[in-house]
């Protein structure tokens, strides 16, 4: 007997029968609800948010309230982990990251150590993440997370949002040694952080590559599964997600890892994603975030549309990318429910 | 007998037995050479350039004459055409093209209009086309291009550069007739624009669509397929280069094009496009332009590995995207000439 009273996305990862398709939303907690954004006015920007335990619980756990999703999602950003390593960042109104210092030499890589006490420097994510757990009281179970080492390289390099990130390419083509030595310092640090997460009471780790898509075959092999795959191997204790944002061709590859759960963008077909990574793996995804912008009719059809693809039915309904700030909560509602009212035969 | 001292690529795109592959680049033309860089300073913008004929010519043939590329392509932007029906450009330095005016609405439709005289609004182009050729003097064909509907109307509802567009995917979803009225009025436009191309000597035309892959495969077939078709069906003097960034999923869709060749980005699998499209187009593509910032053993090395992977010799060898602004010109000659070296046996 489960201690959760909707264990749901648990069961689905484990593959076992279920009832219903579980769903959530990746960025759920954020600027789409309004109840988010007066926390958020209250406070001198994001990162005070983040920062702060008490809130950061109260906005996670305000879209199971709200929306009725099957899972909590820490609110946190993928970029602590830069920042405890060494690189301070600031979060710009509708700009994005911004990080003063970058490493793009040799001589730069001494900015991050993967020598720091991370259950200190992260303590208040792990204390959100506790805060988190009392509150909710065993409703649904609660999602860690972090960036893969990859993406977070891309961030380290080039110092805030990019459409090509091409500074971050510069250095994996230029000097690949020094891509290495940076991928395996986040790989220890991301893998500690990981597991404080866990300790805290983290049900569940995914691992968002955000950047994954930016790489070809090729490089991604070498300079991204490889320290997803240590990732994976190193946490055993709870089913982990890889979310592998545009990395199509390496699907086959993913579906390799040590991982419970692997993530689709709205790119990636269903049957086909199924047909390449097979049927040992949960899939979680992939509406286009877009749709929401759509009628209520529009969205419940292609809702279903994307629930009738579920071949195997071991999936998980979710976004293929995270959702849009303008998106009209009734509208995210809408998708929500149309998953809860299709039953699975 | 060709008129062309080098009609290589011409041959290619025809599928006849060639000697070697040939080599052009995406943005060829532009920052990377210092003798392009010299004629931008001595004007006041890009859009001078783009719309003197004269100069637009001389940038044009920097990169036969300095690169030894095989084919030509007339320095331009996608752009001209949104302004061209109704909505004004800048090119703001650093940050890219910037539209006073967009179309979000069904009442902000009438600011593009498709009943313009398209020779008298873009001779500058057609203008740059026929100096080219003269000065050119049939030493290598000369590509026109366009963007493709979708790609153009991404810019006119954004009015921007965007990491998602989805203000544009908005209208798609929230407003399909709009966006295909848009479409409609873009594509009749483009196709009057590359037949006024071809008339001033355009030899091969390629169509741009920068922004494919932010769709989901059904948004794509409706929504970009559809209008590139039009397109294809309606340019018949000359062969078309059809380059759809990221949309992987769409290439057998695309492989039944009324077209001679399909452009590949760097995440698409040579082999596996090959298997997809079939053996009765040109593939043209795909090193990944940051291959570029490697030492010159790593490029010769990965661009021999590229021109290896050309299982039935009927490839153009390309960058699977635009070269960055920031290549070393001796790295873009290794490519070229390690291409120019290698014989087909």
């Amino acid at each position: 007997m489960s201690k959760y009273q909707n264990d749901l996305i648990l069961r689905m990862i484990n593959g076992e029968k279920t009832e219903r398709y579980p769903v959530w939303l990746m960025r759920q907690a954020g600027r789409i609800l309004p109840e988010y954004r007066a926390v958020r006015a209250s406070l001198s920007g994001f990162k005070e948010l983040v920062e702060t335990p008490e809130l950061a619980a109260e906005v996670t756990i305000q879209p199971v309230d709200i929306l009725g999703v099957d899972a909590a999602i820490v609110f946190s950003d993928i970029l602590v982990v830069p920042e405890a390593m060494g690189l301070e960042y600031q979060m710009i109104e509708k700009k994005g990251p911004w990080f003063e210092k970058t490493i793009r030499s040799d001589e730069e890589l001494h900015l991050i150590s993967d020598e720091i006490d991370v259950a200190d420097r992260l303590s208040y994510v792990f204390e959100a993440i506790k805060c988190t757990k009392r509150e909710l009281n065993n409703r649904v179970p609660l999602i860690g997370f972090s960036g893969a080492p990859w993406t977070i390289l891309c961030y380290m390099v080039e110092g805030e949002g990019s459409k090509t990130f091409s500074k971050a390419k510069k250095v994996l083509y230029s000097n690949s040694a020094l891509a290495h030595k940076m991928l395996e310092k986040i790989t220890k640090v991301t893998i500690q952080y990981l597991k404080h997460q866990i300790e805290a009471g983290a049900d569940i780790i995914q691992i968002f590559d955000s950047w994954s898509g930016i790489l070809g075959p090729a490089e991604y092999s070498e300079f991204g599964t490889k320290y997803v795959r240590m990732i994976c191997d190193a946490i055993t204790d709870v089913p982990v997600t890889v979310f592998a944002k545009g990395a199509y061709y390496a699907r086959k590859e993913l579906s390799e890892l040590n991982c419970e759960t692997i993530g689709l963008d709205w790119n990636m077909d269903i049957r086909e994603s199924r047909a390449i990574i097979g049927d040992d793996k949960t899939l979680q995804g992939n509406l286009d975030p877009c749709t929401l912008y759509s009628d209520f009719t529009v969205i419940e059809s292609k809702t279903k549309k994307l629930l009738n693809s579920f071949g195997n039915k071991r999936h998980i309904a979710n976004l293929g990318h995270g959702v849009y700030p303008d998106t009209d909560p009734e509208k995210v509602k809408c998708f929500i429910e149309t998953v809860k009212g299709f039953a699975i035969n």
